[in-house]
């Protein structure tokens, strides 16, 4: 099933928005064996929208829109596309009760204004896509060859929701009667942290190609490198079972730097052994200032795990507060292994708990030296008195330096719990 | 000047890959009077290029693609628009001379690999646009009838260098050519917070409509509300003229909550105010687990302000670092401005400093009361002994409420400190 989409909006062309929502639908869609083979943005304009739809329409035969659902002037989808099928607008009963109602229970205290009567407004003999997500109500018009577009609103939570709710089932239903084992597009990441792409690479040999016959892309970024595979163009089953032998065959030879797949979180992973060890942890934080605290709170229920913690970003405070020694200060300096093993302990001992985890370094633009660059940093972490550390450098602007920072401290502590 | 864009990927259109370069080159292009009329997204083959641009160059006569410049067998951008234009491939030994230039200044140890001629191949008749950013030089190539496409490569950063360094001014050099005043897109943002969308809408009564002739949209954020004006399809002069007495018509009104134009960052704003008055800084952070004392040190040359601070995660914490009383904490709960106020005070006078900021909330999603909800945050400050502090509440998920409870906190001292 191959598919067009249309996203219209005025703020779209002028770029004032971006367009998440295509890419969005595009992904779910080639789960399913339902392939986007063309994408096009449009102004708001009647014109404008039944032109790019009539072209789709006339190429591929099944159209999805995004936009101009709404109840304002500019709002044309729906009449645009009534008259490029031949269709009246009429009124729809049941969708002005739905809107009324809505409106009484946010607490509107009249009538709902007239205004809104527009989005009640539907082509003849089209069918309704429910909305639980938002006001606008869907469309999904179709003509006697079996040429169809579907209609959805331009906010991202509610297309979203009702791609999941309604579109998909709908297409992948179409799918299934056809008959067909459609070839799909389906995905895996694995996440690595600790190696460069360039030895991961190394490290996967021949298996760096297309293992077991799916593609590998390398995504690097500041959480590490991402392994994506993907099994295209063929049935599900067969794109299931190609993307578990890869898998497999990758843990093997990398495993050890892989913490999780697809949307796994660091931070997330490190509260859960902590969790099921009964340990509390604390955080010690220099050029981070606050990062690391902050991500490891940004998980709910961290409190069962998490006591607090120092931002130690003046070397005062690395003294007076975590024990740091001025002889550690002035033989090794403030960016050095040897501080950020007595900041963690000092924040394990200060705040009294199992675990205790440091990170100092030089996040730049400025305070680079021949010796310790922008970029490097230092990890330690001290686990019931069992000290490790690291050093290492990153790439990247001072934010990226301060994320790739914090991201080598939590891995640290998560080689240091589960070896 | 109307142009369309065509973007050129499987990744794109598979959606695992977002664009941002079309609505990047959209909106610098209004701002001088070329308008971006349409974009499609197409998969790399030759055909679908070649389609796409075909029917662009017949509606609008000017097409920007972006993508399918590499070294590899999926780069076909050239061939199929020379193809296009009736056009031979030829081989230029200037960019070929400057790819191996670059290769050995990066460090390969012998020749450059034969793949990467395909990058020195231009269509015949073709100017060559400079690429400082990346190794993939842009095209220009044009018709007898003034037709004409410019190729640039995919990869955001080189992309958005090429579009300020190389089409911008070549596309405003032709509409100063053609001796035409063209109707430009220019905005302006003022960044408020501390104050909702609806008040700002009631405050600004007849302004909120089209102040001087120019749009007003609110754009409602965690960093607060900002309002932007737009100056839509006009001179450039009139543009700049009507954006400025908009501007100054609306400080009139609501300047009180207006802390910068455009990208200003609230915390940036406050570490210049605190380095004016020679005055240092110390957080204490509950609920954002860091966040207020990541922002303040994201900015470069922070150090000069900032000493550090305490992340009092556990209410332990918060009464043996910050002095925070029990009494006070049974007496209010840990959520309430009575402790926010002991936590900043207990954190300036234990790191030494001038200033002390606080937070204490509900970010949720567990944790809320029906006193005190999911949402619920206190922040205070302590300037030299003087204190000041705020309950309010926060909308949005777990993440959204710690950055606004962050936001609040910044907002309190910036109208401490400026009034």
């Amino acid at each position: 099933v191959n598919v067009e989409l249309v996203s219209i909006g005025a703020e779209l062309l002028l770029g004032y928005t971006i367009d998440t929502n295509a890419a969005h639908f595009a992904r779910e869609a080639a789960a399913h064996g339902i392939r986007v083979v063309r994408r096009a943005t449009v102004d708001d304009g009647a014109e404008e929208i039944a032109g790019a739809v009539r072209e789709a329409l006339e190429r591929t035969g099944g159209v999805i829109t995004s936009g101009g659902l709404g109840p304002t002037a500019d709002d044309l989808t729906k009449p645009a596309i009534a008259a490029l099928f031949g269709r009246a607008m009429i009124f729809d009963e049941a969708i002005w009760e739905s809107l009324r109602a809505r409106w009484k229970a946010r607490g509107w205290p009249g009538e709902i204004p007239e205004a809104n009567r527009t989005q009640a407004m539907v082509p003849e003999g089209a069918a309704i896509l429910e909305n639980r997500h938002g006001s606008a109500a869907g469309i999904w018009l179709e003509d006697a060859q079996g040429r169809w577009v579907a209609m959805l609103p331009g906010v991202p939570r509610e297309f979203k929701g009702m791609t999941a709710d309604v579109l998909i089932p709908r297409l992948a239903a179409r799918v299934a009667a056809s008959g067909a084992n459609p070839a799909v597009v389906r995905s895996l990441t694995l996440r690595t942290t600790g190696i460069a792409e360039s030895a991961l690479a190394d490290a996967l040999g021949t298996l760096a190609k297309e293992p077991h016959g799916v593609r590998l892309a390398y995504l690097p970024g500041w959480e590490g490198v991402d392994l994506r595979l993907t099994a295209v163009e063929m049935p599900a089953a067969e794109a299931a079972s190609r993307l578990s032998k890869a898998e497999s065959a990758l843990r093997e030879v990398v495993g050890k730097w892989i913490y999780g797949t697809n949307d796994a979180e660091l931070s997330e992973l490190i509260l859960t052994e902590l969790r099921g060890r009964a340990m509390r942890i604390a955080v010690a934080e220099s050029c981070t200032g606050g990062m690391l605290g902050m991500r490891l709170t940004a998980i709910p229920g961290s409190s069962d795990v998490v006591q607090g913690g120092t931002i130690a970003y003046d070397n005062v405070v690395k003294v007076r507060e975590l024990g740091v020694r001025d002889e550690t200060l002035m033989a090794h300096g403030a960016v050095s292994e040897e501080t950020a093993r007595e900041m963690a302990a000092g924040v394990r001992t200060r705040f009294g708990v199992d675990v205790g985890v440091s990170i100092t370094g030089v996040a730049g633009p400025g305070g680079g030296t021949p010796e310790k660059p922008v970029g490097t940093f230092c990890v330690a972490v001290d686990v019931r008195g069992a000290v490790q550390s690291l050093r290492t450098a990153g790439v990247g602007d001072r934010h990226e330096i301060r994320q790739r920072a914090t991201q080598a401290a939590l891995n640290l502590l998560r080689r240091s719990l589960v070896g």
